[in-house]
């Protein structure tokens, strides 16, 4: 593990699933389980290019730098969160083919080109921009309110960066399932995948994973459900794989 | 049960449930789990109109007469199963509330009236229109095929039947779902409710039950997944609840 440099309130967390470490602060941003289950979920090429947007401190790049060769960037639009990814490649050593930048999405295909991706990958945030005067931690509010982009940029701009034939994947609420859906249609990115998470079964679905392909022909797979807790209220077994299976993270390097 | 003619291949067969009793024929139309399913999954009002459109020989109408006082009509383009559908609302002494007419979908709001409905259901044709020759039983490919309607006629006609805030579900193949969210966006038919349909738990989805709400506004709940099968190859319970536990027919009429 390399040497970095910690802010005030900043901590080293374990990934745990691939001996990664990260660079976390609870007053700034802490990686969620939906992070985890994008980095695993989506499709990457063996080797080529992946972006992840909205990365916040990079989590999402680090769990892909487990499964593939590819090179992948990372484009945060808070400076205090970008420079925090830029750290979390620093300390596990791949900053050789992680590339954390500070920009906006909406204009980010300016600097980093049309179509030039295999995969995009977005966890982005999840709620409206709330009526009236916003209280509280900026940081957050980024993260979980739509300031800085709306859906319908987030999937324009995957759009916009991935090639013919690559995959945008994403995570959200399952309550905006149809709004992906019609968004994902209007970009061109055909849906072509999709898994459910469930807290426990029989009860109904909180989150979605979904994944379409650039000008792919109409047609979807829906996985089995992803169940997160068995009946004692503990991770079923795929949760546990997920988190603490992962293969040695050098495994590709 | 009153008495009535059958033709040629037709039998009479139990619809399991309720008491109800069916007019079938192998070589014409049988009922399939899906219309059972539908017929359970769809919100009825206690009272008001609902329809029934692809009605066949009028098995959802019969299923959704057990859970409602409201009229049901069931539309259906082929004269023969129309005809069916007429004596299956006989057979169960429900003609006086069971409106089986023979007609076109994309025709019929023109007699039935725009916007006259509180729920509409539809079990549509799944298949597209098969390139090159059409082999084979002409009941069967109309039931199967795009013949006399698309998706799109099928959702259009039910986004003129259906009263504001009025319902409609529909069962269909998963790996339709983006068509069918944005066809019943764009007809604003708002999807509201989800359920997909496993085969077994670790399978991907066979079927979809989605149910929208004529100017609703987004935002979709998706239901716990149902499973046919357990691990003994047998329906699972909610199956059998559904096939053979229902209440008796009488018990609104």
């Amino acid at each position: 593990m390399k040497e970095v440099s910690l802010l005030p309130t900043e901590r080293i967390d374990d990934l745990l699933t691939y001996d990664l470490k990260i660079i976390q602060s609870d007053e700034v941003f802490s990686f969620s389980m939906d992070a985890v289950l994008l980095g695993r979920f989506s499709s990457v090429p063996p080797k080529g290019r992946v972006i992840d947007i909205c990365t916040g401190n990079g989590v999402v790049p680090l769990l892909l730098a487990t499964r593939t060769r590819a090179e992948i960037w990372g484009v945060e639009i808070q400076e205090r969160l970008a420079d925090m990814a830029v750290r979390n490649a620093e300390i596990n050593d791949l900053s050789d083919r992680l590339h954390m930048v500070q920009g906006d999405l909406k204009t980010i295909h300016k600097t980093l080109g049309h179509g030039q991706f295999d995969a995009v990958t977005v966890n982005p945030p999840y709620l409206p921009v709330p009526n009236g005067e916003q209280n509280g931690n900026p940081h957050f509010a980024a993260a979980r309110h739509e300031i800085h982009c709306t859906l319908e940029d987030v999937i324009s701009a995957s759009a916009k960066l991935v090639k013919a034939g690559g995959k945008v994947a994403m995570v959200h609420r399952a309550t905006r399932l149809i709004d992906i859906c019609c968004l994902m249609r209007q970009y061109r990115i055909e849906p072509k995948r999709i898994r459910y998470v469930h807290a426990r079964a029989g009860e109904e679905a909180m989150m979605v994973l979904i994944e379409g392909m650039k000008d792919g022909k109409p047609e979807i797979r829906t996985l089995p459900p992803l169940i997160v807790y068995n009946e004692n209220e503990e991770y079923c077994q795929e949760l546990k794989e997920i988190y603490y299976g992962g293969r040695s993270s050098l495994e590709f390097s």
